[in-house]
């Protein structure tokens, strides 16, 4: 079974490829004084350096989870989502608390790696 | 890399196909005057829709996340949900608010394509 | 197509295999009682029984979403997983009210199988 993982801590991989196919974790944006929209930005941004470390880009991206703290926030999401994607995943956007107070989104990917 | 999407529009794709794998965008009622079980019986119906765009049916279906507005819902849910299925899929429920108020259900799945 | 399910019952299969990849259903514990500590380790200790009967271990886990109905929950849920895990998978956190009031924590894995 031939399974990689990048960066790694004690609870989670944030990225993890097996066969034609990579699951990042759950992707939040390190400045959350940032809202929702830089916090999207700044999501895209970290998303950008997996797929390079992955050999792939944005294109490769198959289906998006996206939680947002407030659904009201949906415009300020899609803002910074739109002037990102190239060519749109499957996608679903959902109302949730997320893991601290500040966390505005957090974006979930699967990614094709070939 | 050989990635195929339908129904794509500015944010996303209803579906997106890679390897022997289809992911699907979360799927809602365009009716939703009609309640829990109406609007999952429609998401269905337009599962069923791209299913066959894919040459598969419903047995296809390898796992769903269904998202309830209410989860007292959730017979509601099951009572269109049981009637649609045939070879029943992995399952995540849930409940979230969901991208308008009068959304009351929606339902992303992961298909077998071969 | 080549399909298996395991545990299916009206609505769900608690894993359903396709290619090299196996697809579980949300999984909570029997005993409610339990903190979501508790809670927790008995979802892990399911998953153990279900990897067995694919034949792999929980270094095959490539990804988690896992719900808390309390996202003030986040350490006790930690305290179990980071016992359990060997190799972190990608993971996902979030809030939500579950399926039932005292259901404190519910874990979906993608898992590989070869």
């Amino acid at each position: 079974m031939n399974i990689q993982r990048f960066d790694t801590n004690a609870r989670l991989s944030r990225v993890v490829v097996h066969g034609n196919t990579a699951y990042f974790s759950g992707l939040t944006a390190d400045d959350r004084g940032k809202d929702t929209q830089g916090q999207t930005a700044e999501i895209l941004a970290k998303a950008d350096a997996y797929l390079e470390t992955l050999g792939v880009d944005r294109n490769a991206v198959l289906s998006a989870t996206i939680w947002l703290r407030d659904i009201g926030d949906f415009d300020l999401m899609n803002a910074a989502w739109t002037a990102w994607i190239d060519a749109p995943p499957a996608r679903a956007t959902v109302e949730a608390v997320l893991g601290l107070p500040d966390i505005r989104v957090e974006i979930q990917f699967t990614v094709a790696i070939a």
